[in-house]
């Protein structure tokens, strides 16, 4: 049976476009929950500026509130030397760095070229060393950009070897705002597990044009083993207000567990919280295992027949 | 460039089971404007009792009032020799007959055994000799019943046998309620390519439980190149009020114009005659491209950059 490991990114992803604030408790009951059902990677928050983020200003309160499982690794979203600070005085298990393969959505992103953006990474990491956290790299819109269009794959190829040159633990490719197609994922994801066989990646998927699951498909088809999600189907695209967001984490591993790959998540526990979750935001989400029941799930016969 | 030809099912599939009546003018007019989008067949109604299926009552008058396009076939439901009459005096194209896998799915269905069934589909296509009316056998629940639950892939098998000794034109899989993963779907349809490589052979997914897409793609991978949809992603799932229903045929053309396969179909007609089903029932609807673009619908980057 092939692993599959499961990277939890609600609280982050999720709940920083929520239109309102999720209070601390309900963060952390949510973490919590999520720390017992076998997801290998939780993405807490964000050590931003809480202008940039207001919702998540509680960075500190909620890693200092989260219940750690050790067979889960913590993560935090950094952008900056002092996030580093944050981040070691919380002592979350990794960081995750971002900047997108397209230059017109990183200036629009954090107002500063991907060469700036990788100057500041240096920095981050060299401030990091001998700290014990873990560093991943994401590329944002590495499947295409909504103000450019496709992205070259030799771009994206390039951005992950100035990650590599860092020395940074893991790589996530970001199809930030879903515009991968099945293909391109496949091609893209075989040519990074080529050249570096020995780097831990991962895919980040949004379901926006409704092809998320078909290109965790094409991910698997590529080797690719850690996946990304949103717990609900929660996120969205700025520039789509009705358009879904992130793949759903539970519709994935319930299609991961059908196909017979092992995830070591607790399919049950999830749904839970995925219903805990509902609670909190209060709206509808757009995860589909939850309303139609898992397959396994059967229904007395009518009677009569 | 591989060639996908695409099946609209809406006016069937989707409106039988729609809470209002659609009027017979509005069918037409959807109609008419899918016959110009370049999908290769549509199934415009059944003909079976209006008690069975009151939504679809008007079938007689829909199939009198479409304008016909010669590039695309015509395709109606039936279940019995009463339906072939009245195929027959309608002009349709193609029939397509009905049965499940599952003997409790098709008992509950149609109250009678998948063997009964065959009988009376063996009276019909005696009855249709002659007729120049092409015959498509569908196997309901082909993946999963929701009362039974899984099916064996030979039992599959033996009923597409049956549809075969009967002199059918082509078979169709379909995933009732949503049951079916990548792995199954790629499998079974190799299974049934490879044992009858000239049959005409069609993929019929819910996106119930958000694998649709993935599965169309495992479909592709088997080298099944009809597959149908449901224009905005209409139809439901019995079990599951809150559950989507079929895959949305949109959605499924624009992942296959980026994947680079050629369909024949305009997606921006397309997604016109979305539009125009949203103002039809309206009701919010499942499919995502229609709400967030194309992903080559670029946006302007925001100023001063």
């Amino acid at each position: 049976m092939q692993h599959v490991f499961i990277h939890e990114v609600v609280t982050r992803d999720g709940f920083q476009i929520e239109p309102q604030f999720v209070p601390t408790e309900r963060k952390i009951e949510l973490i919590d929950a999520l720390s017992d059902t076998g997801v290998a990677k939780i993405e807490v928050t964000s050590f931003v500026s809480p202008k940039a983020v207001p919702n998540l200003r509680d960075a500190e309160q909620v890693m200092a509130g989260i219940r750690r499982n050790p067979a889960v690794r913590y993560v935090a979203l950094i952008a900056n030397a002092k996030g580093v600070e944050r981040a070691v005085a919380a002592r979350v298990d990794e960081v995750n760095l971002v900047v997108s393969v397209s230059e017109t959505h990183n200036r629009a992103n954090v107002r500063r070229s991907t060469a700036a953006s990788f100057e500041g990474f240096g920095e981050i990491v060299r401030a990091l060393a001998g700290t014990g956290i873990a560093v991943t790299g994401s590329l944002s819109t590495a499947f295409g950009c909504p103000f450019e269009g496709a992205q070259p794959g030799e771009r994206v190829m390039e951005l992950v070897q100035r990650y590599v040159d860092l020395g940074v633990d893991a790589v996530t490719l970001a199809d930030t705002t879903g515009m991968a197609h099945p293909r391109q994922v496949e091609a893209l994801a075989s040519d990074v597990r080529e050249r570096w066989p020995e780097l831990e990646v991962a895919l980040h998927f949004h379901n926006t044009r409704g092809m998320g699951l078909a290109n965790a498909l094409a991910g698997l088809a590529a080797g690719v083993r850690r996946y990304e999600g949103c717990l609900g189907g929660l996120g969205g695209c700025p520039f789509a207000p009705g358009a879904t967001g992130n793949i759903c984490t539970e519709d994935l591993v319930h299609m991961l567990d059908a196909m017979g790959y092992g995830t070591g998540v607790d399919l049950d526990k999830l749904l839970a919280a995925s219903r805990r979750l509902g609670d909190i935001v209060a709206h509808d989400l757009p995860g589909q295992v939850v309303k139609a029941g898992k397959t396994t799930d059967l229904h007395p016969a009518p009677e009569g027949l």
